[in-house]
């Protein structure tokens, strides 16, 4: 299967942010094979498909680094109220969260990934494997990883998520665009012996490992009191931390924090959206760049970024570290692209075959349609992505040389069939949840 | 002309925030003449036209109380350069500057709100007679004031907006939907002499009176050397603040600032998006609010907040105040669509007839459908509306009674059309854009 993406304006997000404003783009069976000014194009008469971009701006899959594709029937429940994990969250997930729900949940959430241009994604979940189905099923790449976490709504036993990812990883570990993964939840929710354990299965498989790391106050203020160390360290000394490490949130972190991760080669998944939205603060994003980390972005589940776009992500990038480093040209729009791309795939360790456009890398490829009315004029063409696009504008998406969004639609499923399906087994979760929030 | 909107999911944003989950609305003429649970809905024959929602939510038009409709030439032009507004905006100005181009730029721009659900804006720009046709045409509610600035494209005399303006207001002193403004630029690029007259002409017509106030640091260091006073004191002594100002910005107010604007009953227009993109930081929101001032959401002109449409506003603000007051259940999602509506008609003074969904306020209308893929599910219309809405979610928008957005369409005029007339237009200024860019 070849294909010819044509009259497109190709950012390749490459280490010299190469771009060329009239382009062509090749894909042979998966893989990128050429591309260049339309001046040096191949014929059309060599290719099984031929798109016309119209001008579109062409850019590689974006990497959504950390997310929880199965809590899309959170999404707008209980926003605004100040408990919310504990009255909402922890409760209706041991209540009614079943593998159906997680399944169904996934799909409708990696749906609205790719209609948005987000081609990889970094998931930690309950039901795993139905997360991985769903992944297969719509042709997604992702790394998924069971949690790991004293109670879930998957099993009977304590930290069950080891036994979990013990069968979960060698199913999945010869997979084309599903890699298994790891996924302690967070320090203050695992035992030493868990977390060691959870290391130690990451190391035996030669997979990754993620955790929520310094994200919440009561955290700092628990490894502060009882150690008298921040939970980077606590963890470092535990001997958990390698370059394996994805840390999602990081918003706590100090300047000795982020030298150690340098040290061991953490990376970072930075969720300004959600991490603002709960007021939690904003993660000292320049310093962890300055010091040479990787760092990708991510939304954070439906239930707290409440959408699965990278585009409201850069927007809040630019705006929150702008202000908050005080300089308006920090941060420049090509930056914030950069880590909404081959940032978040050097962050989840996949730098070598996704994140920018070179050829023998993943046909991972968005389209971003300049027709609309908010895209015009275009004289840099990633300001137009950072401050001026959202993710309507996404017009086409390839996975892995595959189109899966074709003019806005989603090809290998319908939007409609997916939201039934999930409002469908939803049923319970949302008579629950209404209870729940009744003397709210 | 009678309308009928039915299968809505009704927000009135009035003052108990009344809402009907499932209800109709009508329109007769230019007004909202009834709305309730559809039980209560009227015959369908008695009907010139009826519009089906399918479970659309119907919420009143937005105000965006700030903006330059003129500048959309500018857009994604050196949005990260520190020296912006000496390097491209005031030189393109006034090198590139023309009736025009100002008249063709606001065309686009009005389209791109009323596509995005906004129906009134407050704009202060040059050429404003050809910016109120372009209003007129495009059959949309505004409030339009000449600049007054020391020097301007449009006048070869300093301060020439003042003349302007003697002629401006009173041509369009009866308009329907049009109101004319006084609206000298800023503090420090006017003389006590020039804002004295500014304000003289508002009150002789008694129309609204704009001005960008504590926006810069240099504006806070000027009034603070050269007179230890704020930019708030300083316009308060010499006598040109009262219930018909709305300052823009507002950044640097203090708290007695706050409390002698609320003692003079100044408005505020709160650009946050704008704001923080330029790293000038967040202005004092929750103290705004809690000292009783009207306050609305502005985007500014396109070239500083890029999209003119209030939904990147409305989550800028969530997450914004949510992070600066430290608290996650400060700024619920209704308070801030409040802002965007309700909030805003009362900051630009004509709350009497639009802002929100009562029986004899214009038929200023927005459909937001929820079938597209980021608006499921909804526990909270508010909520949907602030963290998972954009603007393409827009789907139907009524100004004064009349339809001007039909399926996501605009009825007036086609953006294909409206790009093209500008483009044409912008041939000289994308020459000495592109000039000024070149040692960049
Ligand atoms: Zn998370
Ligand atoms: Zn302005």
């Amino acid at each position: 299967m070849k294909t010819l993406i044509k009259n497109i304006h190709l950012i390749t997000m490459d280490a010299q942010f190469t771009q060329f404003e009239d382009a062509f783009l090749t894909i042979a069976g998966t893989q990128i094979v050429g591309f260049g000014d339309t001046s040096q194009a191949p014929s059309e008469a060599d290719f099984d498909t031929v798109i016309d971009g119209n001008g579109a701006i062409a850019m590689p899959g974006m990497v959504n680094t950390h997310t929880h594709v199965g809590m899309i029937p959170f999404r707008s429940l209980g926003d605004d109220t100040p408990d919310r994990l504990t009255r909402f969250l922890f409760p209706l997930e041991h209540e009614c969260m079943t593998k159906e729900l997680a399944y169904h949940s996934a799909k409708y959430a990696i749906a609205e990934m790719q209609l948005a241009g987000v081609t990889t994604f970094f998931d930690m979940y309950y039901f795993e494997e139905k997360i991985a189905v769903a992944t297969d099923e719509m042709h997604a790449r992702a790394i998924l990883g069971e949690s790991i976490i004293d109670k879930s709504p998957d099993s009977e036993v304590e930290f069950g998520g080891l036994e979990y990812s013990e069968a979960f990883i060698p199913r999945w570990l010869n997979h084309d665009r599903i890699t298994p993964a790891v996924a302690p939840h967070a320090p203050y929710t695992n035992t030493d012996e868990s977390l060691l354990a959870a290391s130690e299965l990451a190391r035996k498989y030669n997979i990754p490992f993620s955790i929520h790391l310094s994200e919440m106050t009561f955290e700092m203020d628990k490894y502060y009191e009882e150690y008298g160390q921040t939970p980077v360290e606590y963890l470092s000394q535990l001997g958990v931390l390698d370059e394996k490490t994805l840390a999602a949130h990081c918003i706590f972190v100090t300047d000795s924090d982020i030298a150690l991760m340098k040290e061991k080669q953490v990376s970072v998944a930075h969720c300004i959206g959600a991490n603002t939205k709960s007021a939690k603060g904003v993660a000292p994003l320049s310093s962890m760049l300055e010091a040479g980390l990787a760092v990708g972005l991510g939304t954070d589940g439906p239930s707290s970024g409440n959408t699965l776009d990278l585009f409201t992500q850069m927007r809040m990038v630019a705006n929150f570290h702008k202000t908050h480093t005080g300089n308006r040209a920090a941060f420049p729009a090509r930056e914030i692209v950069r880590l909404a791309t081959l940032g978040g795939a050097e962050a989840i360790g996949m730098s070598d075959s996704i994140g920018s456009i070179e050829v023998g890398k993943k046909a991972d490829i968005v389209l971003v349609e300049t027709d609309s009315v908010n895209m015009f004029p275009i004289f840099d063409v990633y300001s137009a992505l950072v401050y001026s696009a959202n993710a309507s504008n996404v017009s086409h998406v390839f996975v892995d040389g595959k189109l899966v969004v074709e003019d806005k639609k989603l090809l290998l499923a319908s939007v409609s069939d997916l939201r039934g399906n999930l409002a469908k087994e939803m049923t319970y979760f949302t008579e629950k949840a209404l209870e729940f929030s009744e003397d709210l």
